[in-house]
């Protein structure tokens, strides 16, 4: 160790896509870094940069792209992961702080917790939580999350029907992420169940290209990761 | 009806406390605001207008404020609302937008739910997401809310018993909101369980009078409403 104070690591949330959904503290961090950091699709443009390249200053700071693969395997996404973290390393090192640019909110469902898992031990970290697209999603379908005491849950797509069956029978409020190519899987599930009328779906919410609809009019055919499924059921239904 | 055409209802996320993390968008329209509403708690300050009083110009707009009986019973709650709604609708049917803020994000566990029931049949509402309580949290914390094919479920601090465990015991992340006045019972539940290690608390999120530690180390005598639990559990527990 040496005696210079190292940096610190910011892991700034960047909303869910409309650059206006940005806080006021995260506009700043990323106006003043002199390192950013994100991650992107390999061989495409960073969409948490891209959020925020209004307030990027041109040459006024060292990027550090991280990009991922996309249809890889776990393990060859982390090596990517290692990489990054080691260049930031480097930076936190020599006292300078670096801000991370994470969709939505770092602490949710997002990759910034690879690098937090790598570097929060040896490291000062800084949260700027954002917008996640949880609330986002609910606020472009106009329909709350949850309200009261009902019981909101939030189940990833990639869950077999077994696992997501035993969760929507406990009823609630219901989300369901990373829909992609499981729709029509889930939406058949969510049929069964008599769940299909009270659906919302919700894709790349605050974009241009934004989609909103009822769940049963959704053309399976193109569903892109950034998905949403929503069902809002009020009346605490855990009192039974 | 008249001809005129009818104002447009904001419902405003401010965020959970600190004025940085407002969004850009919220910032923009509390500015640039004809009217704002917002509920406060009956013969105190506005949580939600402190949090954005410097983007409220001085004289620059009305205000209507909808002071919530705090220990009343819902029926006494709910005709704050009415009578709030009455104001409000009386701006929008003259063709002047309305800002109502909010605190956190409108649609997760906001009272902002009780102005859209009563409004959104017949006004232009719309929504701008804010920074919830949820992520704020946890970023607090430090703690990832959940990732992966994590399942997420939020449960609200009023809960029985049976119907937290029922809950609790099919594993994944868990964040027990609105804890307060349960926390003693809550934390002998999740002590039961063995969760107690694993488990979090913040109250009053990136406020100045935050509190941030260990459940096992939280002092009972006074636990706010604004409090919450974080328990993180990765490894994506519902496959068994």
């Amino acid at each position: 160790m040496n005696e210079k104070k190292s940096g610190t690591l910011y892991g700034v949330g960047v909303g869910p896509g409309d650059p206006d959904l940005l806080t006021l503290k995260a506009a700043r961090l990323i106006e003043n870094a002199k390192v950013l950091a994100y991650p992107s699709p390999e061989g495409s443009e960073s969409f948490a940069r891209s959020i925020v390249a209004r307030h990027i200053i041109p040459d006024g700071c060292e990027e550090i792209d991280m990009p991922v693969p996309m249809k890889a395997e776990r393990f060859a996404a982390q090596s990517v992961y290692d990489e990054g973290a080691e260049r930031i390393v480097a930076h936190l090192s020599a006292g300078q702080d670096v801000v991370v640019l994470c969709e939505g909110d770092p602490f949710f469902y997002g990759s910034f917790m690879y690098l937090h898992n790598r570097l929060s031990d040896k490291f000062n970290v800084e949260i700027v939580s954002g917008v996640s697209s949880l609330v986002a999603c609910a606020g472009r379908l106009a329909q709350p999350l949850a309200g009261r005491n009902d019981v909101l849950t939030v189940l990833p797509g990639p869950m077999d029907d077994e696992a997501l069956e035993e969760r929507l029978s406990l009823g609630g409020s219901f989300v369901i992420i990373k829909v992609g190519r499981h729709l029509p899987r889930i939406r058949a599930l969510l049929e069964r169940k008599g769940m299909l009328a009270n659906a919302g779906y919700v894709e790349r919410a605050t974009l241009p290209s934004e989609k909103v609809l009822p769940l049963a009019d959704v053309d399976e055919s193109c569903v892109p990761y950034f998905s949403m499924i929503l069902i809002y059921e009020g009346g605490e239904a855990w009192k039974k």
